[in-house]
């Protein structure tokens, strides 16, 4: 492709380079423009420092950002450098995801590939791969094998992003006691401090973007730590020996992204970081199904029953029975039950060196149950809590899997309760007990490990307390779900609860990383103390918005036996999608996402608003001009709100076509959830 | 009406109430709720003090704010006062426009009038008429016949909006000395000072909301003056002798009117202000043809001719006859010509009173050039500047319009460059000179004199540097059009010129109040000495982003013939719609409207940016779901810019359906034009 022209000599801007400081100046060595001449990338190299930096419909976005690292062994890597060998692809292709929100994604992107090398010393060489798509960029490191640099102990990477216009973050701390389960922040971007990704940014001039990384194997997450102003630096999740990360060449980094979008829509619309994944590793994964479950869990978190054994015990024969009655009787796949195995009876948070993955407690028949399940065409969703202590559940974790897969289970959520940076691991027999981050380059292998355990078994994984999603489903697809923020349980008993911005904030951040199983449908409203913030069909909008492919029915049978109207939506809404829209949003305000059901003609919409009441015209253009549809409407009665009137509600169907524009009216707190059901072909209109 | 419950001694909140203080304590006295229950209305009354709050979706929106005046005969009207009366009433009906952004708007609202008699001294009495739209309010004062009060003179209305959630404001000063001609101001509501209406501001939670009055007659201009925090108060523009109104009872004041929408397009949506205006008082008026014209007007702001007589004189036979002929050869309806008769050759600007209405230039044959342009099926379209000498153009009103009536002339525009607070006005003959603002209550009875008189001469009238829009089209369709704002002139010589922001605040705030002549189509994208910051492209998109029934086709033919792919859009575009849909914006950022052309099946799509590029997605649902479309798309190159790539452009025909979802690309400061003509009847799928 000639249309991308490498530029050489290209003066920046003006000013002096210290090592203390950003690359002021910086000599263009490479270029790169998106397939739709939107973003273009360039390299730079000044006084052997390298950097890149880009500019959007010919205006620059984030000025001259540093790239190199501090390695322990042979010191710095990121300075004396030159560029020996650059080149560039085009790529356009579409694969096929075997669940999702879309069916096909369109993989187009102009690949840069640029070879650094030092001019003195040990001569080590290194690349970086930018990948420039219309959407946003990517860029690794690739350390190739070479003599003289055989492993890499990194102290630090110093990669930054210097965002140019002024701009307002969502975001949630990293580096601190918590894992991902913060409300987010908003603030100026120059009010950040340590920061988890996904992080979402709005300029002053509406322009959105989110700051991640893609397919974290085998090294520490990255946090973002801003240095000054808007510069944000790379800062590696720490393993407890305190590098940040071990490897031996040849080796590669994850990919550090941007994605870039007018609307806030286009940000979950991205197939980016996706794309940025390696393909599918597992072959054959249609023995996972997407599904809805249900279970013992929400009855735990209102403490009406205990994971401990005891008279509240919730994981017994007796209750398992009701739940595996219920989802058989309304149609649900699936049927979790926490607390079924020993070692929940003392304290575990944080201490799970009494978990035993291998039997189940006395009064819980393990065999009995998957039979009962199996005759009633549901199947048990199994659950491995490790309270932390990972190297502990690593020691049973082959006979673990191996019991559940024996009796049929094929998805298990695991968990690991424990402040962030208690990660118990044994690095030796007898050894002090080391500790480690939720997401350092120990934990990113250890779920590796697990997941591609479970996958020669058959089974789907769903990590609570995970590491963050970086679209490793793609390669992986029986990872097929993970928890990572403030989910439904802080309903029942969190202080405060999830207000109704929560999960607006979660579509623009925490779910542009991957599915989220945030467990919703709590029709009842009500938490352990306190009121539940939200409105009826706030509840039902949420299993549109909130993509899983699994997906709980969480709340207790007996309440859903209270609300016939709302648990019917809930009995039809489907898990798997072969188109997403995102038809309108606003972080932090509200969102509109239409979805059409895999292998169907139906769509689903859900729509959510935060604390503050509103109106919102949505063109049905995403259904077939070709056919009328039977409107399926579940939304807040009119005098509706979150805090004192939660369950005015009404159901309204009747016939819409693509032509129509619908106006949704959602409560302070309030959602709306619609099924578009096509009941006939349309009558053409005469020319 | 039932549902709308009248509540006594509802305490509202606690505090003291003294004649500075808004009022911080309200008993609601009588309340009404929109048809669709989102916006709620409430009157307080409180130590015999009036005033309204609103609540949306039943949280507070405005605050406890003020009714009342300061009068001069008798005092204030403002406290001592009791409710004697109120009722409810409901309506739901729809109108049609004889042109317009739609040909049917729909006015459903509920109405709340409440009678307040004070309990002392004159026993004064006056309604209060509140209309609660789903999409906002208008109130008005209606002073009914009574015994002891038979004249007012207002010294000050007292009306008030007390904003609660923290805001940020699009806004232009009042009460300095230009007339509407600024660049608009963003700042934090907290920071306006005097501004003119429509204001728009945007609340942290990101609802919109624009503040504007409707049906001013007879009254002077409402400025809002922020008085503390985000509490604005009514500052009405004065007159010569210093009261702001004098009005003989029975009379009313304008509509103070609140539009609020969710998303900025909703703003430009509503058809409140039109709604709280009087039907059509002219009865037919299909006389008047929604057109385009072009004329002598660009060359004169260029400087290649002159509107004084001499060598370089633009208003002569030959020029105009070449203009006709261009109009002729292209088909626009209407050929403008300014500095056809005499009075410019010296200093008018604000002296205008040797302008001679009544008689051409010896240069210009008046009746010579109407007939030549009949005979090409051309009009001649009439210009009247009185560099504000108001009183003077008066005493020749009637025959400068006869002498345009009897040439076949049909349309006029006017002019009143002043100062602010400089017009003209003879009191008494032989009297001082009195000075009048632009938009008091003498100005407003001026410009509806024009109006009425030039509609029994079949005449209609485009007012440039005008008091504001409020609606009146509705009531006197032959006031068409005027300005109001910084319009294309700018591009010629303004120090700055119109940054591409401009045109976006202009959307979401001085459009909507009504039609705007801002005369785009500058193709040849030069000003008299600065390039125009605009692409080729966006200047088509304003046609159909800037609504006007009369829409100028302002560059020089000689300009056009060298951008004839441009051009076509031009001569094709329509200046009339049935439907008019925002399909994206944000103010100050970008719009995307597509109408649809009246009387016919096609679809015409503008979109704007600022200063940003921008890749936005439109979904063509307005789109007939039974046909195909051929469209014809005018947009930015792939490296267009406003700076320095103006002219990088490309035009693109393919078919399209309405099931398609548009990428439109905007350069930064770009724009896109496209026209979607139905080519056939669409084959309707299987079910």
């Amino acid at each position: 492709m000639n249309r991308w022209i490498i530029l050489c000599g290209l003066l920046w801007s003006i000013g002096n380079v210290s090592a203390a400081e950003p690359p002021k100046q910086a000599t263009t060595v490479a270029q790169a423009s998106s397939p739709g001449q939107i973003l273009t990338l360039e390299l730079g190299l000044d006084e052997g420092r390298a950097s890149w930096r880009l500019s959007r419909f010919g205006e620059p976005l984030f000025a001259p950002s540093r790239l190199g690292f501090l390695l322990r062994e042979g010191g710095k890597l990121e300075r004396n450098l030159e560029l020996v060998q650059h080149d560039l692809k085009t790529v356009d292709n579409t694969w096929e995801q075997p669940w999702g929100e879309s069916r096909f994604v369109r993989d187009r992107h102009v690949q840069l590939t640029a070879r650094f090398r030092e001019t003195l010393g040990l001569r080590r060489t290194f690349d970086v791969v930018f990948r420039v798509f219309d959407d946003g960029i990517g860029f690794r490191y690739v350390f190739p094998k070479q003599d003289g640099f055989k492993f890499a102990t990194i102290d630090d990477e110093l990669t930054e992003f210097d965002l140019i216009p002024d701009a307002t973050a969502w975001w949630i701390p990293a580096g601190e006691w918590n894992r991902y389960e913060y409300l987010y922040n908003t603030t100026p971007l120059r009010e950040v401090g340590q920061v988890h990704t996904p992080m979402t940014v709005r300029t002053q001039n509406g322009l959105h973007l989110s700051f991640h990384e893609a397919a974290l194997v085998d090294y520490s997450s990255m946090w973002l730590r801003r240095v000054e102003n808007q510069r944000l630096k790379a800062q590696l999740s720490p393993a407890a020996e305190g590098w940040k990360v071990q490897r031996t060449l040849p080796f590669e980094t994850p990919w550090r992204t941007v994605v870039i979008a007018d609307q806030a829509g286009g940000l979950y619309e991205s197939n980016l970081v996706l794309n940025l994944n390696e393909p599918n590793r597992l072959g054959d994964v249609s023995w996972f199904k997407p599904a809805k479950y249900v279970g013992v869990w929400w009855e735990l978190h209102l403490e009406k029953s205990s994971w401990a054994r005891g008279p509240k015990h919730g994981a017994t024969t007796a209750n398992t029975r009701r739940y595996i009655d219920f989802a058989a009787e309304h149609g649900f796949r699936g049927v979790l039950v926490e607390g079924w195995n020993p070692g929940w009876d003392g304290n575990w948070f944080g201490d799970g060196n009494h978990f035993d993955f291998t039997q189940a407690t006395e009064d819980f028949d393990l065999k009995g149950l998957a039979d009962y399940a199996k005759e009633h065409g549901v199947h048990l969703v199994g659950h491995h809590e490790t309270g932390g202590a990972v190297s502990h559940y690593e020691q049973q974790l082959g006979p673990a899997l191996d019991l559940y897969a024996r009796h049929g289970i094929d998805v298990i959520k695991t968990g690991y309760v424990a402040d962030a940076g208690q990660i118990e691991r044994f690095d030796r027999k007898g050894g002090p007990v080391l500790r480690e981050w939720h997401d350092g380059q120990w934990m990113s292998r250890h779920h590796l490990r697990v997941v591609t355990e479970a996958a020669k078994r058959r089974i789907a994984i769903n990590p609570h307390e995970p590491i963050k999603d970086t679209g490793l489903r793609r390669t992986y697809p029986n990872w097929v779900a993970r928890e990572g923020a403030r989910g439904m349980e802080y309903a029942a008993w969190g202080n405060p609860q999830n207000p109704p911005e929560h999960e607006i904030d979660l579509v623009f951040t925490r779910m542009l990383s991957g599915p989220m199983d945030y467990t919703p449908g709590i029709v009842s409203l009500q938490g352990r103390t306190h009121p539940i913030p939200s409105t009826l069909a706030r509840q039902l909008a949420l299993y549109v918005v909130i993509y899983s492919p699994i997906q709980m029915v969480a709340d207790l049978p007996e309440h859903y036996a209270q609300h016939k109207d709302a648990f019917q939506f809930i009995k039809d809404v489907a898990v798997d999608w072969s188109e997403t829209r995102v038809l309108n949003g606003e972080v932090g305000d509200y969102v509109t996402i239409a979805r059409k059901v895999r292998n169907s003609e139906a769509w689903y919409l859900g729509a959510l608003t935060d604390e503050q009441g509103r109106v919102l015209t949505v063109p049905l253009s995403f259904l077939d001009p070709g056919r009328t549809y039977r409107a399926e409407i579940y939304r807040d009665g009119p005098k509706a709100h979150y805090r004192d009137r939660r369950f005015e509600f009404e159901v309204e169907q009747r016939e819409v076509t693509a032509g129509e524009i619908l106006t949704i009216r959602l409560a302070a707190g309030g959602g709306q959830a619609i099924r578009f059901v096509p009941i006939s072909a349309q009558t053409p209109q005469e020319p």
